[in-house]
Formats: C-alpha cells, sequence, structure tokens
C-alpha cells in the first residue's frame, strides 16, 4: 500500500483540502474497486500517548470535514460549532476529533468531482463526474477506517454524528465493533423511508431536469446546474424544519413591499427558501449530491444482516447513546426507538434520549441544550470507565 | 350584461370545454377588472322544481369540472366518483350537481391558458399567459356565484370540497352566507401555512427553473416546461400521501432487476413518482398551476375579517361539517379544529368530524367508507330540514 498524505488538492472550485490517498484503492460494494481512494480529513485538539481520546465526528448529506473552523469556500463558521470545541460536549481541550469528506463528497474526498483514476496530478484533469461508482453508507465506512488506521488508532474512543452521520455511526458500530468504544447515532435511522427516498428523488429529478447538468458532464462546458440543484436543496431543506419552527421563523409575513403577484416572491419564507438554495449551489457539487443521497437511500442495515437489525450488533461491547428530536417527521423518534430496540435485543449497552424539540430534524446542528447536555455526559461518562480525564 | 353559453370552447389542449360567459367580466381582488369572464362548467342530476336540490362540488388544486363523468383528456374516470354519483354520498338522483373549473384553471374556465382579454373568437388565439392577472380563493368564488346565479339558483342546498375545495367552501360561507344551506369543507385549512407556502414555492421554483417556460410564453415556441412541471408535481403528492401510506405501498421494494446505479430509477417509489409526474404535464397547464397556488398560498380567511376567524362567519345560518383525516400531515386535523372553534364562537350550526385513516391528505379522493357514511349521514339530515326527499 502506498499512501501519500497532500496539505492540500485542487477541487474544481481552486480549494486546497488536507488529504490522505491511497493508491491501493478500495473495491467497493458495487464490485467496483476504486484505483485510488482519496480521503480529505481534518483534526482537531491532540492524540493523547495512548491514543486513546480520538472522536470520529461523522457529517451529514451536505457537511464536510469543516466542523469546528470556519469553512474554506462560505467563510461560515464550522457546522458543528455549537458542540465540537474547547468546552463544547465534544471537548476539544480532552479529545482528539477527526472529521473526514465523506466518500463521493465534493471537498476533497475521491466523488464525482474529483480526478478520474488513471489521471497524472497536475495535468488537465478529467473528472470522475457520473462515471464515479456508486457508494454505500459501507463504503463512506471503509474509506473512514483507512484514515483511523492512517492516523494510528487502532480503537476509536467514540463515533458520533447526526442524520446521514448517524447511518455512518451504526454502520461503524456494526462493521468494526472492535474498533468503537462508544456510539452515538443523532437524528437518524437503520434505512431510509419511502417517503425519505420520495423527497430525495425530486431532487434527483430537480437536478436532471436542469440542461446545464449536461447529462453529468457539466464542468466540461463550464457551467453549473445551479437551478436544479438549488430546487433539490429547497425540497430538503423544508424537511429539515418542522412546522412549528417555519411558523416561528416566518409565518405568513409577507415580504415588505409585496403585493400580489405571480412571479416575485410574497412571502418572507420564500425568500429564505430561494436564498437556501442559490448558496447552496456556491458550495456544493450538483453530482456529489446525486451520489450522496443514492448512498442515503440505499441504506438498510437490517438488510446488511439477513433483515435482523439485532443481527448487526449481536456480542456489540460498544456504548450506545441513540438520540432522537421530538419534532423531526423525517427521521421520527420511532427510528430511534427501533435502533434501542435492536440493540437491546443484541444486549447491548444502550441509552435513548428523546430531545423535546421543535426545531425539526435540523434541532442536531442547533442551540439545544438538552442534546449537548445529554452528550457531554454520555462522553465524560464513557470517558471515565477507560481512564480518560 | 351579455352572457353566451358554448357548448364548446377551443383551448390549447384542443378541447372542447361547456362554459358559459359573461362579457361585462370581473372584477378582481388584486384590482384589475378581466373584461370577459369564462366559466366552464358541468352538471349531473336534475335541478327540481323548487330549485332546491344544488350542490356545488368545488375541486382541489389540479381537479377540474369533471367530478363523475370520464375525463376528456386522460380517458380516467371522474376524480370524485366515489363521492358523487347514483346512490353515492352525493347522490346525482336526488342532488342537481354543478362543478366548476376555478377562475386560474386551464379546463376551459378564464385563466393563464385562456383568450386574452379583447381577442376574438377564431382567429390565431393571443393567450393570457402569465400576463393573466392574479387570483384569490374568493375571485373563485365570485366567479362560481356568477354561474350559480345564471342557472337561476338563488340558494346552494350544498356547497362541499376538499383541499382547495374546501377554502371555496369556507369562502363561499363567509362571503355569500344566504345563498349556502349547508357546507362540507373537507381536509382544507382558513389559511396556507407557512410549511404549505413553501413547498408549493418549491415547485414554482421547478417550473421556472425550466427552460421550456420560456418566461412563461412556452406556448409560442410550441413547448411545455414538462421537466419542471413534472418536479413540481413529484413534490406535490408526496406530501399528499402519509408516510404509512407510501411505506404500505412500496416500503423499500426495489424495482425487479434493479442494482445500485446512479441514474435509473432504484426503487418502486421513484418509478411511482416519475409516472405521477409526467402523466400530470400531459393534462395540466403550468402557468395555471403557477396561478392556482399562488390563490392557495394567499388564502386567509380570518385576514379578511380584521384577523378574527369567527368574524368570517358572524351570524352564519349556514350548517357546517367540517371533516379532516387523521394521517393528513398536509392540512392536519388542527386546522379544521380551529374551523370548528372559530365556527362555534360565530353560535354556527357545526359538527366536526375527523376520519381515522393511514392515506393521508389524498383520503378524501379515495374509499373511505367512514368519510362517505358521514358525507351521507349529514346530506340526508341537512336535506330533510328543507323537505328535500
Amino acid at each position: 500500500m502506498i499512501v501519500a498524505e497532500t496539505p492540500q488538492r485542487a477541487t474544481p472550485h481552486g480549494l486546497a483540502h488536507q488529504a490522505v490517498h491511497f493508491e491501493d484503492g478500495l473495491l467497493l460494494d458495487c464490485g467496483v474497486r476504486l484505483g485510488r481512494l482519496s480521503v480529505a480529513y481534518r483534526t482537531c485538539g491532540r492524540l493523547n500517548a495512548e491514543r486513546s481520546n480520538a472522536v470520529l465526528v461523522c457529517h451529514a448529506l451536505t457537511g464536510d470535514q469543516y466542523v469546528a473552523e470556519p469553512h474554506p469556500l462560505t467563510g461560515k463558521p464550522g457546522w458543528w460549532e455549537a458542540v465540537v470545541g474547547p468546552g463544547r460536549p465534544v471537548d476539544t481541550n480532552r479529545f482528539f476529533v477527526i472529521s473526514a469528506n465523506v466518500l463521493g463528497g465534493c471537498m476533497g474526498s475521491s466523488g464525482p468531482a474529483s480526478q478520474k483514476d488513471g489521471q497524472a496530478d497536475g495535468g488537465s484533469a478529467v473528472l470522475w463526474g457520473t462515471d464515479f461508482p456508486p457508494v454505500t453508507i459501507r463504503d463512506m465506512v471503509r474509506a473512514q477506517k483507512r484514515l483511523i488506521e492512517h492516523l494510528g488508532i487502532e480503537r476509536l474512543f467514540a463515533v458520533l454524528g447526526g442524520s446521514m452521520g448517524g447511518m455512518q455511526v451504526l454502520e461503524w458500530a456494526a462493521l468494526y465493533p472492535e474498533s468503537v468504544f462508544a456510539a452515538v447515532p443523532v437524528a437518524t435511522a437503520a434505512y431510509h423511508t419511502a417517503q425519505n427516498i420520495a423527497f430525495h428523488e425530486v431532487g434527483r429529478q430537480a437536478i436532471f431536469a436542469d440542461p446545464d447538468w449536461a447529462g453529468g458532464r457539466y464542468w466540461e462546458a463550464g457551467k453549473v446546474p445551479a437551478r436544479g440543484l438549488a430546487v433539490a436543496r429547497m425540497t430538503a431543506h423544508i424537511t429539515y424544519l418542522s412546522e412549528q419552527a417555519l411558523t416561528r421563523k416566518f409565518g405568513r409575513r409577507l415580504r415588505s413591499g409585496a403585493s400580489l403577484t405571480l412571479f416575485d416572491d410574497l412571502f418572507e419564507v420564500e425568500s429564505y427558501l430561494r436564498h437556501q438554495g442559490s448558496t447552496f449551489v456556491a458550495r456544493f457539487d450538483a453530482n456529489s449530491y446525486l451520489s450522496i443521497t443514492r448512498a442515503m437511500d440505499f441504506f438498510d442495515l437490517a438488510a446488511e444482516h439477513g433483515g435482523d437489525l439485532a443481527r448487526a450488533f449481536a456480542g456489540a461491547k460498544t456504548r450506545f447513546c441513540v438520540i432522537s428530536f421530538s419534532s423531526d417527521w423525517l427521521f421520527p423518534t420511532a427510528q430511534s426507538r427501533a435502533i434501542a430496540r435492536a440493540l437491546n435485543q443484541a444486549a447491548a449497552n444502550v441509552s435513548f434520549v428523546e430531545v423535546e424539540s421543535d426545531k425539526g430534524h435540523d434541532a442536531f446542528l442547533l442551540d439545544e441544550p438538552e442534546f449537548h447536555r445529554t452528550l457531554a455526559g454520555f462522553l465524560s461518562g464513557s470517558g471515565r470507565l477507560i481512564g480518560l480525564s
């Protein structure tokens, strides 16, 4: 195995990302072998001498490795600064926090926006685009495992993440139980429901419908399927919020000076959605969106274990803390309860907390004191068990 | 006032619709006067000698006047044949059923797809397109009132409808209380919520994003914004179904022979949605979709009455039967309960029924025996009060 570590690597955005490259590649669930595997990642805090304080943070569909530092494209704060940092629930004074861009992503890891196998660095890059093979949540976790090994870590103190990040947490515990001491799947599910799939399909169709998508080879024409990707984001964004949150934020407030017209945005909620759509386009790759939504839709952990979710966790020594939010209708509490039930059937160590919140699925990203206290308490308690101070 | 009744009238689809034309037009809420008002309609059953057995059925966003007869474009059964017909809850052996295409619609009434004011019949038609002035639910009801007067009916025995049809029912009772003996708003609300507006906005953006929409003048180029309209329909369709209904229908069933790919529809629910999108395009006009969703979003009956919904029904002698469905998350029961509460505050005669169903918002269109029994019982009981046999 040849490993090359690069402090910077050009992407279509012209951005540099810290990354590690595995020249022996990765065999994917679909049967295809990626010839070269790149994993872009960031770390925060210090690995202790025993290498026992590493926490892997897994990101959601449109997240990335910039968890607790400004986003290099938008300049905005990291997506989980409320949770990860000095003195935060995931305290970077105590833990060594690792986060990797998922396989299929567009922030430096192998994905549709990365260089196709067999291309020399430096030359005019041929990108994977839609030739990038379909990946699964399990493939994402396998790639992360390579990174963790590269960093010299045998066992992670904890793996945590929300939404698609939570799917990766579950897959980590199922695939590498010896490598995960504690696991925190948040606002997630062990499979994607028909409704989840349906919303994703609308987003994909919106991208396919944009002529600037150009059959997936938009960058060759110097274009971006901005309108299709924005519509996809708008649809998804509605599902991330609760009805209460939308009402609290906007209700039926009209934009100032708005009158009844066919085209202009009339209500504040419309302006907000249009803004969400257009800012997303500036930081995300449409083909990555296709690739990652597919991976989520395909996720069904029980199906990987003969249809029995409990078997996925058979003999697990990992400590679990399953967390859901009461107003999350995309990944409702019932889904988390089903995970907790399977863990109990597998005689695993599990606590399950439903946090009261009116913020919907997005609650895991927001200021939710009860969630943060639960997480901090679980990590502290688990840390004491292995002598982490 | 000049009224012309035409048995047939050409539309962009080349279809003929029964319609009445009011040459004195209609003053709209937006302040614009339509120079000519066309109302396409159908009737079923016989008006009795006392003209006391007329029932107006109001259709939803994508419905039309073909309630209980085959649709002229698709050949499919009428959208409410389960409810309207001989021996059905709205028994056409007893009632004279009237249904009109809404203002803004595309099945023969004045709307974006109809001829612009000042155009001579027969010549090469200039259509309204996006020049059609924005209309409200109240405008739709005013247009229906003109039709009812034209038919020589002073008081409707009943007005009923689901979803946007229910909004029209509420508006009828508020605007013309003397003309409505009984009112049945089904699966509806007295205003559109921020979440409702948000979903509609996604659909509109999908249409705007389609280059074939051509700034709203697509028919001039002989095109149809098929991809955008299909995405709009797909999004909306998900909101019409409950999660349970989707799971029961499709779950995570893969299409036969499906393997993990980026593009093909993999899950049955995806094929279903794609089919829903493409069949809708064949029967609906994109500009009408824009116009009617705007009317729904703008609907806020309390706001029309100083912010107090009860005032909309002050002194009402109309008998109300408010019906909701337990799994409807688009127009949840809480919205119907708020209507019933306001009616009670206004000392109106109201019964309120939440029908247990796992079919979601679409339940009002489907085979729901409890709903049908409730409706039949209410209409029979109300009919006895005025001597209808």
